[in-house]
């Protein structure tokens, strides 16, 4: 087996649709930002698994921008371990460079170009998904969530294991585009393509920042104040 | 960004290891093996969402083959759902395919090649992981086992799912290359490929069946029986 | 400490109200039904795990009349195992009457005076929780479910284990006082006494139906359809 | 139905041992202790949802300082939040109390008296059970826990969530009866009378330190080290 039938991407997509796989999810009702693990030790090249993601945190951020005076809940996740590696420990055999994000250090702070607010939450995390040993899901239940908007580091990892569990856990994931980052292109694109198979949509930013408008405007007529 | 640089698979697993990634986590002392999905709406290609994995299930058949008389716990899983849908609604939604598997139906049967026993656990699951809304991790972790053989199909979806969450609730993945089948190779490919980097080891069957002929002997010895 | 205390059970709900704890919650907007463990070998007393729950069968059969027309979600949960106990062992060891509730068998069948619907999910559960290896708390999330009505048997086990749950994963518990039993009265006592001090609301049939009632003559309204 | 069945709680507890419930489990090989919110706020009595907790503190402070030197993993919880109370909605409604428990207070840090190391895991909940919304049942599966001595408070609360939740995940709850402290006796004895029936074995504070010796003696004699 090769990548040679990589470059039909395009001729899997329809191969895939003739099966019932990867129709369109859509926007709910009531959606939630979720930014995954946009932390110095990742979004900061001098760090050994860092990356320059510095076009998707700005796409984040215009997100959040948009976001924030509507009031929807916003998520930040991080990676962080207590000294002793008892927390992860076939993650940390796996990839040792994790051992690096100690709870506490200023490797696994939020990047401060998204400068997280005090009523958000911040949720540690020990592993890949951001549902995993949280209480992600109870928050979104609580909330009445329906809509899980996906940004963040990295698409074949934290990304993807997020998107897989909000649809298992009941809610719609959508990954904005130019939000997520990785360390390589191809399994970038790679997972992009099965997250839009099989677990949830992938949208643009401006898709995503025409939804929240529209919410917007919805829920002033809603509550009889006109639109400026 | 494109597949242009999947060609160079190799050189995107020297700069992961570079970064502190993909190393080998090795086999425990302790397996069980679960065969995830290998139902006849999946192995048997006359159904919509089947293909043709004989080779892989007859690779899983003599794993089994290996594993029952030295009492290695094999747990299989099916994807089943009631009338009415309100158990994985957008799953549903996003892979209409899976409105077809039905509880109760021959569709949603473990291939009869397989044979499993009336002791072997069959898991009833709904969603792509098979920790996801089952009881796996619970028995595992009762069962102080350390390491989980990973079969079925498909790799890009409930294998890879199957293998993150492994990882996460704290046990050793190892998907067997031979033993896991996806719809198209490049997806299979590719999935095998953030397995290794980022969850699990991937091996071949024979590796994995000298492993359970050595802990065979190994336990012989123990208990004070010749080796035959 | 002994038991002495226990008749002032009145004065302990004022201490612990001083104290901020044993708030009502209310019921929410969109509920769901869970009928927990209503199955032969707990319903049937010629049965060694069996009681004589007739009224609370009886209390659970008058409420799900009232939801089922107007379209309310019922969850039944049996528990039941296959043979070689690797699936709940140290639940087994500890409460070995449960080694009979075979998958399969008669015994963990729904009690036929409630008649499950087809399109009503039936949960196979292996421990205490109904929200414990399965997928109920995503099937809550997807439908938008916010009050968890809980029915079934027994207040000091199944009952209490699922009212924590459903707080914990973000739900209203209301556990329906003439609809739970148990096998006896002190531990039946006790956990609603826990169970409204700290985790959710313990009301009697009549307020569940009026609520049920009034939620359907909403629904009318809000369609234009007359109230009868 | 009254308290009145209380004072035997003797025969309740032979007519549950008939009904084959109330084993013990016993002791396994491998434990770990967890310590629940002995944190400022529950163990002093001047926060209003305090107690005065000095015996049950000073006797997991005995358990501690004979597991610490033979590595017997120690886990804490403490049960704080981030402004805003969207973590736990409905907990928050129930036990308004709770609101208090600041994320980076005096009042959510561990008893002093315990003093935590380092390397001992610090776990973050929001709910009652030590393992909702936490990776800790991954931590002990990873490190092949098979027994989680439980400690802490209350009994009626956390403690009780805890074990049932232990015995779910496939580990042996054993609370040590003189460790772990309640508000009020009667929750607490009832709470005991349920763990005990159905969920865990629960001991003096003596037995668990035999248990632990004996460990001791045992891994010194396996790695040769004359016994003192």
């Amino acid at each position: 087996m090769g990548s040679s039938s990589l470059p039909d991407r395009t001729e899997l997509k329809q191969f895939y649709r003739r099966r019932g796989f990867g129709r369109q999810l859509g926007f709910g009702d009531s959606p939630a930002i979720v930014v995954i693990d946009f932390i110095r030790a990742f979004t900061d090249p001098s760090y050994d698994v860092g990356s320059d993601f510095h076009e998707e945190v700005a796409a984040t951020s215009r997100l959040l921008q948009c976001a924030r005076p509507i009031n929807i809940d916003v998520i930040f996740t991080t990676t962080a371990y207590h000294e002793g590696e008892r927390e992860a420990r076939f993650f940390h055999d796996k990839v040792p460079a994790l051992r690096d994000l100690r709870l506490g250090s200023p490797a696994v702070e939020v990047d401060p170009r998204l400068s997280p607010l005090p009523t958000e939450t911040l949720l540690v995390k020990k592993f890949a998904s951001a549902f995993f040993g949280t209480a992600l899901h109870s928050q979104l239940a609580a909330g009445r969530i329906d809509t899980l908007l996906i940004t963040g580091c990295t698409t074949s990892g934290c990304v993807r294991a997020t998107a897989v569990d909000a649809l298992q856990y009941g809610f719609r994931p959508i990954v904005i585009r130019d939000s997520v980052g990785d360390r390589a292109e191809a399994p970038h694109e790679a997972n992009l393509f099965d997250i839009e198979s099989k677990y949830g949509d992938v949208v643009g930013l401006d898709e995503a920042l025409s939804y929240l408008r529209n919410l917007a405007k919805r829920s002033r007529v809603a509550s009889g104040v006109p639109a400026s």
